[in-house]
């Protein structure tokens, strides 16, 4: 196994544990910066280090289209080409191809689309998925899906829920067949895991050279896994609209294929939040207590503690870095705009409560500067606190529940501000 | 005296000196990174100081159309509003008057302009620039003066000169009078000083009030200079185009109006650079030796040197930084453009010789792949490692002057790729 899951308190349905990853053990609920073409936006990687990021998520549509998938594999995968030694997840490319690229089909066999930054097109299988993903070399990889649109009506819902599920049997079988071909897996060059039984059946010669040409391809800083006998590990994806009982059906179809972490996906698609909570709520009923599980593509600060609340184990979402970049900081005192006029002659920090290294040294007073004269300071600083802000959430939610005090993490709920 | 500058070692016309102000004593030669809106472009200040950044500099003219000298003021001037701890050295305003405003008109008077950032009409005389200056709170302000536009003829030139001559007076007359109206004295609340005579004659009621009124504004992290019976120095600024002559009529009528240091203005301005370096020779001769001497606006790595090794102890360009958002790098090997695609696939540093923190972190294919896609974090690592190259090389020259070695100091010199 590549990731085992420990968990070490509960309150209710909230639980604090530990995620173990080839790359970094993770102390969850984990908060999972996102970095799209292998950049944080703004944010150097020591910068992300400092700030306790654990994991940070890659988006598989904008890496394979830009730098492409090989020249990441060649620099030993995300980890080597972006300089960074913690865990890195990546989707599947599947929510991108249907939010960002254009005219795209889909078929039984999978998605042809076209590039939102030149038109060219490409295809998007569950095979070729999972190539890409391998050759990324994120510790966790997520299974092919389709991101059923909202609204859609039952049949639609139901449809595109079973593909999911046959795309997901798929994707297991091309992984379980191709994982050792991760750039960073020792396997294929060290001889005493054949006989030890822990590499695989087959360590094919051309795998051994490849491992050997990219050895020296490798940035010196490359990382390196704790474990060089470990590789990736696949995720499934649980969708079925907005429908409690295709959820049910869903989480069950993908739990009977397997998987050592599941994912809740095709949410926060413009249905309201209480719904989203509903089918959050529900769908987490049919998924096994023991493994990891994750809501993709979610949320606010308040949100991300109530669903942490409810049990999930591994969120992500732009909002932090993009409410950055526009100038929205959220703080102890609610979600502040800093262009406002009313920062202008503010001396006193953005949050504070916030012992961030930009609530430490500036003022509401100098970000609103940097923002309104467009200086690209602005956007560095912006996306460090929030990004602080997040982390440090589920910083207090992870300490609530291993306190075990039930009135004190509900207190941590609602004391955060709404939105 | 708020400043002072002390000469260690020097070999021929350079010299290694220590130039204190009252934030910080700087090696000289010193490189100043350019500031322009109380950010140089992209690095956060706990970077700079990292890079060992000792002195930064401000532009007025785009702080007094943009927050404002007044906010700038309130905080506690440029240090306290930026959270800079160490040196800072504001311009006068009058380059970019010239350089960047629309519809200029000069007269005796002084220049009035309009914003190039929405047209309005504004007025600069050497006694408002004075006040902006003071209201910024440099350590180190500069005269106003008019820089001569290139190529000029000789009688444009020559009352160019003379009116920047009788501005120059001007300029120091109108700061000798409000010199310790600078935000960060605390001559004006400090009885003993009145008494120790260190205060200036007529410490105003009005001056103690605005202090107290400021000290509560200021943001807890303001910075406070060593010496709090310090204050700013006016440096004086050389013109006369590019005639010897009038050069050499320039620094005599500067240095008689007297002031704790001199620059030379206008150059770098379209002339070709063996003609920069002549201007910059003659002059040299006759600016006093035991005092520090600053060349504005320049250049490139091996200009800077090349400079120093003449005697010039001060130096500033936007070159670095600039040319980073634009992908060129200075390094060890030379000038690369990293948006070349024979980058896309390199996984060694940026420069193998470079010890800063994006040469021991990133490759090439990364940020070759991070300026392709646009990513803000490619303006900022390029900033970085460029500014690293200049502090550095400056840095090598303090150095090899210490060590007395002419052989090794013009290897210095000549060892520097040629951009």
């Amino acid at each position: 196994m590549s990731v085992s899951f420990h968990i070490d308190a509960s309150i209710g349905g909230a639980r604090k544990g530990r995620l173990v990853t080839p790359h970094a053990e993770l102390q969850t609920p984990v908060f999972m910066p996102v970095g799209t073409v292998a950049s944080v936006k703004a944010v150097p990687q020591d910068t992300l280090e400092e700030l306790g990021a654990q994991i940070i998520l890659g988006n598989t549509y904008h890496l394979y289209l830009r730098p492409g998938v090989e020249i990441v594999r060649r620099m030993g995968g995300l980890h080597g080409f972006m300089s960074w030694p913690r865990a890195i997840l990546t989707d599947s490319g599947g929510f991108q191809v249907f939010s960002l690229s254009q005219l795209r089909k889909v078929n039984e066999e999978g998605v042809t689309f076209r590039s939102h930054l030149d038109g060219s097109s490409h295809v998007f299988t569950p095979e070729s998925a999972m190539a890409a993903q391998i050759a990324l070399g994120a510790d966790i990889v997520m299974a092919f899906d389709e991101c059923t649109e909202y609204p859609a009506d039952r049949e639609r819902m139901r449809a595109s829920m079973e593909m999911t599920a046959r795309w997901a049997a798929r994707s297991k079988k091309y992984f379980e067949e191709h994982q050792w071909d991760v750039p960073w897996s020792h396997v294929s060059d060290l001889e005493f895991q054949v006989s030890s039984g822990t590499a695989p059946r087959n360590p094919r010669p051309e795998a051994r050279n490849r491992t050997a040409e990219r050895r020296s391809a490798q940035p010196p800083g490359a990382a390196v896994p704790r474990n060089p006998e470990s590789t990736q590990s696949l995720f499934g994806i649980v969708q079925g609209g907005m429908d409690r009982e295709l959820r049910r059906e869903s989480a069950e179809r993908t739990v009977a294929i397997g998987f050592p972490g599941y994912a809740i996906g095709g949410l926060s698609v413009g249905e309201p939040r209480e719904l989203t909570r509903e089918i959050v709520e529900s769908t987490l009923e049919h998924l096994p207590k023991d493994q990891p599980r994750y809501l993709m593509g979610v949320g606010t600060p308040e949100e991300i503690v109530e669903y942490a609340g409810l049990g999930i184990d591994m969120m992500d979402c732009v909002l932090p870095t993009r409410a950055a970049r526009h100038g929205l900081l959220f703080t102890s005192e609610g979600k502040i705009s800093i262009k406002q006029a009313r920062h202008a002659q503010d001396s006193g920090p953005p949050d504070p409560k916030c012992r961030c290294r930009v609530c430490q040294r500036y003022s509401r007073a100098y970000l609103r500067h940097l923002y309104a004269s467009n200086e690209v300071l602005a956007q560095v600083l912006n996306t460090i606190h929030n990004l602080a802000f997040y982390l440090d959430t589920m910083q207090r939610v992870r300490h609530s529940i291993s306190l075990g005090e039930k009135t004190r993490f509900l207190a941590e709920v609602w004391s955060q501000p709404k939105a």
